[in-house]
């Protein structure tokens, strides 16, 4: 079994601990706020994969959301980057449109990314230069659009904020429609399978965009940060995903003239992990 | 066979024939603007359940999205208020997350309302006075919650207009996140589930919500426009969908200091169907 099949067997052995669990009760901490919530399954979904991992591949580093490889510096050799529930919201408030997220890298270079949609039993999947998959279905690459008829997946929230409102509501305006989902891995997922044509938010963690920045990637996703930098697995930051037609409208006419707030908001906010 | 039982037959039926024809070719006009497609697919269905309907009840009153039923104006007797395809947006982009809504109201009162979500097969439904349920599952009481720790599902468009930013901002920062589906219907029927807590919207015309009111409104949702007034299947109106508590919340604290704005918004969108 190679690294890539691995993977999403430890994917699918999580994900069916999840669903078997979800009818008992959930045990809820709260973090820092009620926005942060995190459970007690998502401890144990981290605790899960590590293991497995270390177990079969003792020498690969792992980062997690919950807490594991914080430490983590070096990309040499394998790096996992896991989020074993994205959407932890939809999650406690649901029950279901969250997703394990896991980005594997070789070297600092895209190996392998996988999102699986727990409850909807839907595996999205890419190796680096192999395409991406829904299950066993190829996704085809994505078609280029341009704004106007282009649906946008943004939280609401970041309309509500004096900051982002000036920079983000002329995309809404423009665009045909906008929806938003609450897990950032579907997002990335949705814009590979083409029922979105991007996505745009602030303050992604690494294990929130890493395997579906992967698999956005293999369908002819662009996905950079809002300055039109290269995301990389270590640090945090912000998101601007779409086809490439889009991208550079997106990058070009709406958020190039904020270059200069926008850098301020990335020092600001993402000096670190 | 009951009327709620064959309105569930010829909206499964409907639906068959949706799944089998969206393997085929899309033949999509444009109504007045791009973000008014509409589908051969939607005016075909329309006739399919106007047929069906017009067949088993003749002396039946039918209002339709697509053109059936603009003239009437009495409530008299059996009124069906039918969306063939709710969300056609998302039928057209995703081929997802679209529904064929149906509201039933004899001499005025709310009789049953259907919302079928076509592609995954879930059927939300209820018969006035005799609970909601999705498929054969019963769907349970909904609880109170505050807006601080509620999901609100809103479309990011309203945050991008003067005239509603006002209003809506202020909920959006207190709640606990926001959603956006695309589908009217669908956003009724995820406040029956339980799994967002208010759907806020402008401008829903009788065939977008009368389904998912009837079906709200079983668990205990309380469904007004935005000046706090009861809908009717025969007008336009905006929405307000919330649980009890949450609906007073909203409508009291956030809301009222609007009520000139909204009453002017009010009078000129929606003096007619």
């Amino acid at each position: 079994m190679s690294i890539y099949e691995f993977a999403m067997s430890i994917a699918r052995l999580a994900g069916e601990k999840i669903r078997e669990q979800l009818s008992h009760e959930l045990v809820i901490e709260t973090k820092s706020n009620p926005n942060d919530l995190v459970t007690n399954m998502d401890k144990a979904t981290e605790a899960f994969l590590v293991a497995e991992i270390t177990k079969h591949y003792p020498d690969h580093q792992i980062i997690g959301e919950e807490g594991h490889g914080k430490t983590i510096t070096s990309t040499d050799g394998y790096l996992w980057v896991i989020d074993p529930i994205d959407g932890t919201l939809n999650f406690v408030h649901q029950q279901q449109n969250f997703a394990i997220s896991i980005g594997i890298f070789h070297n600092g270079e895209k190996y392998a990314g996988i999102v699986y949609d727990v409850i909807d039993d839907k595996m999205y999947h890419a190796q680096a230069g192999q395409g991406a998959y829904l299950n066993d279905r190829p996704l085809p690459m994505l078609k280029e659009t341009q704004l106007a008829t282009s649906i946008i997946s943004m939280n609401p929230n970041w309309l509500t904020k004096d900051y982002t409102y000036e920079m983000y509501a002329p995309i809404i305006r423009t665009a045909r429609s906008a929806r938003s989902y609450g897990s950032a891995a579907l997002d990335f997922a949705y814009v590979a399978l083409g029922i979105i044509d991007s996505y745009i938010t602030l303050r992604l963690h690494p294990w929130d965009f890493s395997g579906g920045m992967i698999i956005a990637e293999e369908v002819g996703a662009v996905v950079t940060n809002q300055l039109g930098d290269k995301l990389d697995p270590l640090h945090s930051n912000s998101i601007l995903v779409a086809n490439s037609s889009l991208h550079k409208e997106i990058l070009e006419q709406y958020l190039e003239p904020h270059h200069t707030a926008l850098e301020s908001i990335h020092k600001g906010t993402f000096s670190n992990r």
